[in-house]
């Protein structure tokens, strides 16, 4: 995440010069990063890209020629030039810790910064979170359709550029992946790389059996074999066989094979008996070819005999969904430390934006599963040993009431002062987590289909304050004062 | 492009390893890049990446972290990671010139090298071809949906990772995009960057108005107010009117208004209306909102008062159809100059590759408009003043014989021996080319909806010599060799 002060929208630094000149450095903040809808009919998202967005912020500044650049397009003046090219982050942030299931309207970030800051850095931080969250989302429920089966994650040649090949690759992690095919990933990240041979390497040779040998001489513990070449069950899994018995009688491991076309269900199942027949019996089958959750699970549900399953173009790009729709919206305003509450009323009326500054409250049950979500004030509390009833934001009488649990403060410190102040965690920390975290949603909000949707409401006091914000909003608006315009031009 | 020699998938450097060891050092393989269906139901495809592709084959070296990387793996000898290291690209490359429309089974790229090379360089190459090429086709139905509207994009925020923004913006450029707000693909490409105002400018004052006068006070040359923050047609719009008309009144161009929200067919015609009652028939409207070429087209179709559309996320991600997918494989191997075709076969049809090395001959009448396509071996030619007839590939019954045609060769030599030898041109030629280009297409092949299938056909040495190779290697695999094992398990 090095040098990307000038990843961020035009508007932005239109607006900041605007800022500036208003007089309003003294002025903060306080936006919330948050989704409106959950991606491709997913019961949840994984909350991912903390990382690199901590890597942004911490490097964000601008170079000279960054300057030169921006000087060039004649529409910024030299005092504002000069307060960009001392720029450097100074706010607040707040996250939830990667890993995380998150639901719509939820906070992922909460930033509070000078205005200035928190308005550049607004479409990084919604790239790199919305990105990242994505594709972990549906590597998770690409994991899920696996059951018991390894995921390995095949997709950068159809990633949409080098990031997000190399970045979805840590997504997928996170999400339950066991492996990428990327090379540069594992560099960058520890994610263990796997991969043995495409059909090009069988084609090399006269005949796939010798392919298949000579692959074996090199790589003698690590001899996957793709078997699909020219036919699978005449030719390649024999083949596989043959050499994988030949690799057995020298005393080594034989992996298995992989089948890449053709009809994953009965083909694996009939190459099982070939292999099991051959006394081959610890030889895995790896499935791959446009894979995705569906998929993966109407195969399973046909009694596919595959161990593990390469997915490439569905869980890189999240096909079919392939966009966070992640926004960053002003929740409060405010000097030195005093702050008003903010929102955005829209002719949409779930763009509608939660007011004031806010967490997020999870809601458990004495086994641990998570019952509900609350957005409440940052000051509030809800104490454990007393009953509390929550309401449906936009439908009151959807009302529950919670016995009997505990809660957890979801978001952490993440930024104080613009220095980080989180422990960054190692990625396998980072999958595990996730993998305890999804254990405490139930089954019925992870279902790939039609999942039951997580109870997520406001609280009481954040609702109140909400009403109030509307009316106050409509009261200004109807005053006749600018308006009466509107009204000549109507009559 | 810097320094992305890892960004290749494991199986590349395992199949290397294999090469390497068997003595391939000598061998040279040719590939084909190509797709096999176009994206999202469009009828051609716009290719692009070409510029990144040659960079990063130009940049293309392992440093010394990289191969102690490797080292750690414990799959490679010291041997090969000693050649690793010494790798730089020596082969051939030849391509279509970005902003070509290219169809099913052409190959965009064509690469002879030494097979280690070639091998290397698959996942980069096909990685970033099939995100431009992507993202390029997208844009160029936005542009083409949107009729003489111009379409600015604005999707970096939603995109999959910076890179996918950056180079994202480029190829929508490519397709016909006047804009980006992406400022450091503006910085990089020379895009011309817009944007003015978000939502959160507007509420950082106390009225509507206000921020519109304030935003004008700043940029008055450049004020494009956005009117949905609380009410489009009751109050965004007036007060525009009232900022646009102070603007006017001091001398200057007031630039119009962007409505992100709401019906915008149903919403620009009345801001029009009242735009043009209060004298201001220069102002634009521009709408934006979760559009792409379907909901434009449709918007436009209820006399939309829209002169300019900003277009993100679909834009950004190639939403419905998020990967071309491109593919590279073998059509050639061979040593000193000397090659022999390669096919691969599947138990899919469309799987089946083209062997040889080839060519895609483009045949035009003489109003300039595109015929048909030939893939031809290299060495074909095809006289202008003979009339030709060519044949369906799959369906040999469906025959069109071509008169009075004019031919161009589509592949252009970009690298001999490791040397870039193509004059890479501007940015804005590519987009220009592009435009000039798509104009050679009928409007049947270009229509957004079940569009007109482009005649692709195989020349008739390329059919007989499939013929050939179809029938040697399902000889070869009848041939009981080593598949009596085969026979032994089946009994």
């Amino acid at each position: 995440m090095n040098h990307l002060a000038l990843l961020t929208d035009l508007y932005q630094l239109t607006m900041m010069q605007g800022y500036f000149r208003q007089g309003f450095q003294r002025r903060e903040g306080v936006f919330d990063l948050f989704f409106r809808a959950l991606p491709g009919g997913s019961g949840y998202a994984l909350a991912a890209g903390l990382e690199q967005a901590i890597a942004y912020l911490e490097d964000l500044s601008f170079s000279a020629a960054d300057i030169a650049y921006l000087r060039g397009l004649s529409l910024f003046d030299e005092n504002f030039l000069a307060a960009l090219y001392a720029l450097r982050f100074h706010g607040d942030v707040d996250a939830l810790p990667e890993g995380s299931p998150v639901f719509p309207h939820e906070p992922i970030l909460r930033v509070k910064a000078p205005l200035l800051e928190a308005q550049l850095i607004e479409t990084a931080l919604l790239n790199i979170v919305n990105h990242q969250t994505l594709i972990a989302t549906k590597a998770s429920r690409i994991v899920a359709a696996a059951g018991g089966g390894a995921v390995m994650e095949f997709g950068l040649r159809r990633a949409q550029g080098p990031d997000a090949g190399i970045f979805g690759s840590r997504a997928a992690y996170i999400g339950g992946c066991i492996s990428t095919s990327n090379v540069l990933a594992g560099q960058r990240f520890g994610i263990p790389v796997a991969g043995t041979m495409a059909h090009s390497w069988v084609q090399s040779f006269k005949r796939e059996i010798d392919a298949f040998r000579a692959y074996a001489e090199v790589f003698p513990e690590h001899s996957l074999f793709l078997v699909d070449t020219y036919n699978v069950l005449r030719s390649g899994v024999p083949n596989a066989i043959q050499a994988g018995l030949e690799l057995e009688a020298q005393g080594h491991h034989f992996l298995g094979i992989r089948i890449d076309s053709g009809d994953l269900a009965y083909l694996s199942r009939e190459a099982r008996k070939m292999l099991d027949a051959a006394g081959l019996t610890k030889a895995l089958i790896v499935g791959s070819n446009d894979l995705n959750e569906d998929t993966i699970w109407s195969i399973r549900n046909q009694d596919a005999a595959i161990d593990t399953w390469g997915v490439g173009t569905h869980l890189i790009t999240s096909q079919g969904a392939s966009a966070l729709g992640g926004v960053y919206k002003l929740a409060a305003e405010g000097v030195d430390g005093y702050f008003e509450p903010r929102m955005k009323v829209s002719e949409n009326t779930t763009k509608i934006t939660n007011p004031g500054i806010k967490k997020i409250v999870r809601f458990y049950d004495r086994q641990g599963k998570a019952l509900a979500d609350l957005i409440a004030l940052e000051e509030e509390s809800f104490p454990e040993d007393q009953p509390l009833t929550i309401f449906d934001a936009l439908q009151g009488w959807k009302q529950k009431t919670l016995h009997d649990f505990t809660t957890r403060d979801l978001l952490v410190p993440v930024f104080r002062a613009g220095q980080c102040v989180y422990a960054r965690p190692e990625l396998p920390d980072i999958q595990q987590y996730a993998r305890r975290e999804l254990d405490t949603l139930w089954d019925e909000v992870k279902r790939l289909t039609n999942p039951h949707t997580y109870i997520v409401d406001l609280s009481a006091k954040l609702m109140a304050l909400r009403e109030r914000q509307l009316l106050k909003i409509n009261a200004e608006m109807s005053v006749p004062n600018e308006n009466n315009l509107a009204e000549r031009l109507k009559s």
